[in-house]
């Protein structure tokens, strides 16, 4: 990961602190516990790395919401967004931070951890409270990170169009010969170029590869008529991007033009779909409509999509089963597929914000079946 | 991350899986489930990307190990080390991924959990087995992974030649002037130079930020007589590297000189406490002694060093409280420091393997204070 300062986008962090506490109350909490990751960088601005030192947001009903960082991390942590407007208290090595938080906390109640807090901090925290309950903070944090404001809008656009011009330099050159390593590489350096400061996945997939929706890019070499699947993405601003297109070296197959088309359409469905209102599995549907009545259905092996903003995958999950209503300012990928086993795969992803008026796409990379050499 | 490719070098990852497997039956256990991340990677060398949706690698004592995918991650799981060697089941986006790994389980017995297993998936196992008791699997996997074999250690001091390189070539060129920020694009630059597949952080702390050592690197510009703490590392092969030297910006003052005299005192004094057999926490001692007895114990807010291998952080810590014994093959940070808050910091840290010997540095940049334009 290379250096990055906050974005030109001001943050109300205090504000979301605010919602976090009432929201914490109102799910009958006695403590929400966010550990470093997505969770606390929405509320706090701060981003130390994820390491085995516990850093943790203690936020409790009635109470002001108070930071326990390693000593070492104490300067950074007080320098961060909420630094001066935030209680930040320092264990040094050698403590036990489980007993310092677990002594925040009633001995007995129902407590909430951030996802992605490590096991073995949630283990530790267990043993201290071998009474409590834990859960996860997804039911409170969820619903405000879902739902994204103008700044964060403003971002993902930016992080968006970065990775349409990473595509539209690629689509020009010749693939051919080239290994999917390579044409991997070369996607990682123009998202660098086209603005982000990290790149976080180039999925290179060519011919029988393409039948393998998460296929790691390697040695093989591109061959003439090979269909080649590439999904890549990064950050701006923290603020992720993520995008698929699937072009053909040499004119395409009839067969891959069909299938190109159904995928399209299938995406086209789901993009109507999208409304505040309609719950995330109806967009999904739309999508799984158009490629099984095609005859593709068992070759669609994936959801439809995905939340998208500091993480890559985030709420909202476009995805059978999640009956949640979508609403006005919710981020999410719409990127059917289909895979055909030994053969080639065909995938397309646009991310997209809901308005009022519907879906508005982030990308805009064309979706054409473009042929390169 | 840019794309990368496993090294030439190879692994038994099927000796591993047995060893783990032995591990489990002697220490009791019911199962160990390993999600994806560094005990992943270490007992499969499959390295599917930390997500959402749940992989988990489940061993049981006198069972073959198993390997739970997502279905869309079948084919890079199946095309893995252990692709062949391994039972793969998938489960589809919808089906619920902790009933599955909870029918493999006993309804009650001891469990262990990869220590940086999401919290999320962890609490969903353990609702899926309520009554079980849920520990972490560093019991098991730590003794395993904390000493490296030959492989692992060529690796290892790879990487560390790498980040040498790196900090050669920025040690000569002029600071002066120059934001901490662009300092650390260079680094960062000159490690991926340098055979760096990636950069996990680069940190450059002029003047007053060296105090705090964790410091995020801004847009403070170096100025003459500013010391700068450069701390930095990355990956080769998926090993990871991480050294930090102190320079000066023209001649330093008497107190920097002596107060850098001082740290690589302590790091010496700590690198010949390392043998076989040796509390971890003695290496910390030693370190600490010759800081303390200089006057500045106060100002070492840090343990003196941590493990490295495919982890930034590992075990062995070297810390107060860590009676565990050195043992040969094991690597790690030595690393001490002194920070004067609102003036100056100084550390000076180097990776280490245990011989029969004692310790051997696997970083060979000077230690001497460099000054620079």
């Amino acid at each position: 990961m290379r250096p990055v300062s906050w974005p030109p986008v001001a943050f109300d962090f205090l504000q979301r602190l605010r919602r976090a506490s009432e929201c914490t109350a109102e799910a009958s909490l006695d403590g929400l516990l966010v550990a470093t990751g997505p969770d606390l960088l929405y509320l706090t601005g701060y981003d130390p790395p994820p390491l085995e030192r516990l850093t943790a947001l203690v936020i409790r009903p009635g109470r002001d919401p108070l930071l326990l960082v390693p000593e070492l991390e104490r300067q950074r942590a007080e320098a961060s967004p909420v630094g001066r407007a935030v209680d930040i208290e320092c264990w040094s090595d050698g403590d036990d931070p489980y007993q310092l938080v677990g002594a925040l906390l009633p001995a007995e109640g129902t407590f909430a951890v951030s996802d992605r807090m490590w096991a073995s901090h949630l283990i530790g925290l267990q043993a201290n409270r071998p009474d409590g309950t834990f859960g996860t903070a997804s039911g409170v944090l969820t619903p405000l990170r879902a739902r994204k404001d103008h700044g964060e809008i403003q971002l993902l656009r930016r992080a968006a169009r970065g990775a349409d011009h990473a595509f539209n330099r690629i689509a020009r050159e010749a693939l051919q010969g080239r290994t999917e390593l390579d044409v991997a590489r070369s996607l990682a350096t123009y998202l660098e170029e086209e603005g982000h400061e990290s790149v976080a996945f180039t999925i290179v997939a060519a011919g029988p590869n393409g039948a393998s929706p998460h296929h790691e890019p390697g040695d093989r070499g591109i061959r003439d008529g090979d269909s080649v699947v590439m999904d890549f993405g990064g950050r701006v601003h923290r603020y992720c991007s993520d995008i698929t297109r699937t072009i053909v070296v040499g004119p395409p197959s009839e067969e891959l033009e069909e299938v190109h088309e159904i995928v399209r359409r299938a995406q086209d469905a789901a993009l109507r779909a999208v409304a505040p209102g309609v719950p995330a599995e109806e967009v999904d549907r739309a999508a799984r409509a158009v490629i099984e009545e095609a005859g593709y259905g068992d070759a669609f092996v994936h959801r439809t999509g995905h939340g998208i903003g500091l993480e890559e995958h985030e709420a909202p999950f476009i995805v059978r089963g999640n009956a949640e209503p979508l609403q006005e300012g919710m981020c999410f990928s719409v990127e059917p597929g289909i895979y055909l086993e030994g053969r080639f795969g065909v995938r397309i992803e646009d991310i997209v914000a809901v308005t009022a008026d519907g879906a508005v796409r982030l990308n805009h990379a064309t979706r054409d079946l473009l042929a390169v050499g």
